[in-house]
């Protein structure tokens, strides 16, 4: 472990020794046929997934992490030495940090339904030599942590010391503490809701009807390098702004205009800062993201509702065996602070150990993604005090 | 004045009797040239305009309504008998509502730029013959204020009594109390802003550019019955959201699902009511609203920000000779209560007579077009109590 004395730690910063340097991803390949929660189903198929430090001997010292709509399972690490940023949770992920890798192994996967080396809608169908397009079956959270479980299997975990994710992250976290409550001790959920109000299924909409009444997407089936990519970078950019905050947009971009802009320059292309800045956002996700991927991935987030799904919030988390760990961002206006809160309160009244902690931040739903000692130390608190819990192996 | 003891206000509703019946709007055609903000001119404009109650002797009774983005001239009464709507703001305005139209004459115009009858972007341009479309001037807030202005002296208004207006409405009342200073007695602004902020400007942002990246919207060439729809009911759909608030939509919808959808009907067509209440939004917008008109005011709003054009608030103050009352709204998320209240606070510094009323809403932005007993009851009392201003008839 390192000295969190040293010279960075006393600077303000967070120790950070590091990271995991170097990673490559790998392909599971389930090649037996998979039942989705519609009722339909594949022949088999593909998740891409990293790790990051070793199973210990009795193979229960692995970290799942879950990501959010956009993410990946790359999330610690580089690809590459000239690799420009690391994953995604490169700050919370590592040697000594927060999710330490010198004591757990950190497994890491794109989701089924994704577009970054998983099975989604942009795989090719066998039956058919194309893409899927939207003859792919409805993916629903359950079956992205039916999966995970897969491989899960595949890679021999024994048990999972803790599953982590926020967002969307955070609804797999839960789901696999109401589906596997034996083989998983901590669930550590963050910025996360047991059920979307109207505004994010509202957002969500607008989204999806971005992509498809762009005449790009017609109806689903397009080349690999083609498709909606006019809705999906409008989709992208309306959704960024809801992943941030006022006062964090206020911060950043206030009213400053680009250089080029100056004074009342009067003009429909790009004025503010705010703006280019936007448009960025979505140019940059349309080079890395499928257009259906997001249409199927928006569903799942807006069809979750685990009350509706087993009767009530009480009776969906009564089989949990794992401590649960809640973390709400006062500034997180996309699944806000009481959403979170709830989940929380209704494991405490099934009698499981839960507790919820609420930071006050300013930068909007991404608070979970952002640098924050005061995350980090209640994650390392919360992974490295002993478990309450027996697991129970005879899953 | 109708009886505030009735038994109408003694059941809880407002005294309402009757509203201001049928109306028509008119035009005031301005046939000399008008030069812009911007620089750019026309050689001439329409505005059109409704009027409800009646000029007194001193013509100095009248009252100014300013319409928000979507909103126009029409803000009380019907057109016909067979209306199935009446006017915007026909619950505040008419007989013995709280803007009293048998004491005073309202005036409400479509703004400069707009798409209801007033000289815009879907006019035509009488040099072509065909629509101005995106070689139509620049329009400001101020530009629009100084259009109003013109058309009150065609109409030989001597004085306004007030000035009324929420939004994007009420940045033209803040512009009207530095810009014509001795002609106007009372402000009255309602969730509103002196200048938006970054989030505010990147939904307009995203708004243009869903138009402008639709195909249709052809750089702005397009015919009356055709252009951007697809890009404008999205921009529409997204911006509505902006306008209500997650405890409003929530209570009017949740996570209701339309009676086709059934239990976890696997589709990306509509599964929830608010998705379908929103497609409604934007299918009814794009009849309705011009996109090159939406570009157009979104731009005029992004541009408003009295600080910058004066100096600071306090500079852009200094003029205002007008009482001013500023009412914000709880749960207005876009123009939020801290902005209004600015305002006040501002003027307040520069010696004027103001205040600010926040009223407890969870409706969000559009608070100020709902029914509400609490906005009448201040609306009426701000408009018919002694003015302590003298008016400078002098202009």
């Amino acid at each position: 472990m390192p000295d969190l004395d040293d010279a960075s730690a006393a600077a303000g910063t967070v120790a950070a020794p590091g990271g995991v340097g170097l990673v490559a991803p790998r392909d599971f390949v389930h090649a037996r046929p998979f039942t989705f929660q519609s009722g339909q189903s594949l022949p088999g198929f593909t998740i891409r997934y990293e790790t990051y430090g070793q199973l210990n001997p009795a193979r229960d010292n692995a970290i799942l992490i879950c990501h959010a709509l956009s993410g990946d399972h790359h999330c610690a690490g580089r690809h590459s030495p000239d690799d420009r940023k690391p994953g995604w949770w490169d700050n919370l992920i590592g040697p000594g940090r927060a999710v330490d890798t010198n004591r757990f192994c950190v497994i890491s996967s794109n989701c089924l339904g994704g577009c970054v080396g998983s099975t989604g809608p942009s795989s090719l169908d066998p039956a058919t030599g194309r893409p899927y397009g939207i003859s792919f079956p409805f993916v629903t959270i359950r079956d992205m942590v039916r999966a995970q479980k897969l491989l899960l299997d595949h890679l021999g975990v024994s048990a999972l010391h803790a599953v982590i994710g926020g967002s969307m992250g955070g609804m797999q976290v839960l789901q696999w503490g109401i589906e596997y409550p034996g083989f998983v001790r901590r669930l550590l959920a963050m910025a996360t809701t047991s059920r979307e109000g109207a505004q994010a299924i509202a957002f969500n909409e607008v989204g999806r009807q971005a992509i498809m009444q762009d005449p790009a997407w017609n109806q689903g089936e397009y080349p690999k390098d083609g498709g909606p990519r006019t809705g999906l970078a409008i989709a992208r950019m309306m959704a960024h702004i809801t992943y941030v905050s006022d006062a964090s947009m206020d911060r950043k971009f206030g009213r400053r205009k680009k250089a080029e802009a100056n004074g009342d320059a009067y003009t429909f292309d790009i004025q503010f800062e705010v703006e280019s800045y936007l448009r960025h956002q979505g140019q940059s996700f349309i080079n890395r993201f499928d257009a259906n991927s997001y249409l199927y991935i928006t569903r799942a987030l807006d069809q979750f509702d685990l009350a509706q799904a087993y009767g009530s919030l009480e009776a969906a988390f009564a089989p949990v065996q794992a401590e649960t760990l809640v973390v709400g961002f006062t500034s997180d206006w996309l699944f806000p602070p009481e959403q979170n809160r709830t989940i929380a309160l209704a494991l405490l009244r099934c009698g499981k150990r839960a507790t919820y902690a609420e930071l006050e931040t300013d930068l909007g739903h991404d608070s979970f993604l952002l640098e924050s000692e005061d995350l980090y130390a209640i994650v390392r608190g919360f992974l490295e005090r002993e478990a309450t819990v027996e697991v129970d192996f005879n899953i």
